[in-house]
């Protein structure tokens, strides 16, 4: 059994963790590719730092702080204390002593002529990671935010981190544009998971940030949209909130509404020219099963916070039988409701 | 009064404490200009290093762990250690959090167009250092050590950092060879701090990896030679031993005695077309100055080891005398034996 998977970060981490332990746990041949996004990449100090695919591969390796949700665990801060001492900027961005080794290494793969995916894959044999981990691409892509100046009101764009980090989202996002993304090509073996996935994953990473710009990268969508396998996502909205970081702030920004409901509709029903199949809502959006059945999603509902014991397992069994519900479903041309 | 020096790694920084103790106890307006070794910088990790640079920097700012004799006080290494565990090469080089930091904003600074000058000055400036650090040139100059194969007997040249931090300068050594140098132009304020000097100064450093590579930048030779002033330098040999690091495997490589003497003659008499007027000898070595006084050097001896309380600023107060005992005999026309 093939699956590829979208992934932001620790969201996505953390319910990669879950499907790991699941798929290990049977004696048949699993293989899992992870779809990483990099359109929150940044320079910083000179160095490349790939916020999202290390999270992953933090988490999966077992070398993340996963209460701080980015970052490496027994972590210190040294070389950014100094940094600030010569009066570095930015001076908003945090990256630890142990962070900062990965993106020494990785800008040194780079300017040595490495593409991004070469780079993350020699990366990722330290962490003797069981799933393949692939950039989204090896072309530069930037989540930017147009917010306005609250000045003179004028618009500007700035880097997603710069809003997200530096301002806590709080600066009102009228768009989000994926810069680059029209010219970039999905990395080598991306197309190929897609096309050979049994199952295809959208985790419960932010769908404006984390998401769209993978989706934005020519060629991705298209290839989920014509893939034979079920496409299942987990709602990152968890009782109206999302469950960590700023959703709501991005969600509101492209006049989506922060609920489970809310953003199973923006992805929308892949019959419908959308992304999913099915859809797994946590227990406290309840309300949202029905309405989303009603329109033809294979809909599930359970404990969706991976903080608490064994949820991420149990995610990850139930998003594989979900997966089969909407085969099942698709051969015999029935609905579930 | 101005002073221009020439400035290997840790012996040169501590003779330059003890210069700016002495000069800034004074009444008089005293300027200090230090040409700085840039041959054994280094790319490591993509990160430009410069040992020397730092050394000056960081014992003159008063962050330096000068037992150790590089790098930081309260030096941590877990960057070092990340790096490692990635298996980054080379893996025989330290590099310290708190030092890594320097690299890393002195890298994105050339990377983003300004001279090494130009960002040796910014990084000063968060020392406050109490003297101008010039690195002797721009431009890239790397002292190369030409050993032989022990297996084929074939001669190949290697990095001097991987000759002295790897071999632990125990490949025998054929030569010494400055790639770059003869192509390369002081750094912007060189000559001119050489011209106007009223002292000349050459510290207890490497003659052959520290002062050498500085006097092969065309230009820096004939400035000195030319410069009225006196030039007194300081025996970095003491009691037949260099005082750190391994100058007696330089000196033998170039046919030189590793003693007070030894050092003097090779660095030559400057009526003789050589560099020194003055030389410094540690009390361990008197039999040196009756030699070389009988060649007509202008000899002084003391206590030279820095680590001994006081020493620094003695010997910088005698460089200064000497000088002086310089422009007088020359003036009289009469040497001081």
């Amino acid at each position: 059994m093939q699956v590829a998977v979208l992934a932001g970060g620790i969201g996505a981490a953390r319910f990669l963790k879950g499907l790991v332990d699941v798929t290990t746990s049977t004696h048949e041949h699993k293989s899992i590719t992870v779809v990483g996004n990099t359109g929150d990449d940044i320079r910083m100090f000179g160095l490349q730092v790939c916020p999202d695919l290390d999270s992953v591969m933090y988490t999966l390796g077992g070398g993340a702080d996963e209460e701080r949700g980015w970052g490496r665990q027994d972590e210190t801060f040294t070389v950014l204390e100094e940094l600030r001492r010569y009066g570095a900027q930015p001076d908003w961005f945090n990256l630890g002593d142990r962070d900062f080794a990965t993106h020494i290494i990785r800008s040194q793969m780079i300017a040595a002529g490495y593409s991004l995916s070469k780079v993350t894959q020699a990366l990722s044999t330290r962490w003797q990671l069981p799933l393949d981990l692939i950039p989204m691409s090896d072309d530069r892509v930037e989540t930017h935010v147009v917010v306005g100046d609250s000045q003179s009101g004028a618009k500007k764009a700035i880097h997603f981190q710069e809003w997200w980090v530096k301002h806590r989202a709080e600066l009102p996002a009228h768009e989000f544009v994926y810069i680059g993304a029209d010219q970039a090509r999905p990395a080598s073996g991306i197309i190929e998971a897609i096309r050979d996935a049994d199952l295809i994953v959208v985790p419960p990473s932010n769908p404006v940030v984390s998401i769209a710009p993978i989706l934005a990268v020519p060629g991705i969508r298209a290839a989920i949209a014509q893939s034979g396998a079920p496409v299942v996502g987990i709602s990152p909205i968890v009782g109206g909130e999302p469950v960590r970081g700023m959703a709501d702030q991005c969600l509101q920004a492209i006049g989506v509404a922060t609920s489970a409901q809310g953003v199973a509709e923006h992805y929308g029903r892949r019959e419908d020219g959308g992304l999913l199949d099915g859809w797994i809502v946590d227990s406290l959006d309840s309300e949202a099963v029905q309405p989303l059945q009603a329109q033809g999603f294979i809909v599930a509902e359970t404990d969706t916070i991976f903080s608490h014991p064994g949820v991420s397992n149990a995610v990850a069994q139930l998003t594989l039988d979900l997966g089969r519900a909407v085969s099942t479903t698709r051969s015999s041309g029935q609905p579930t409701r």
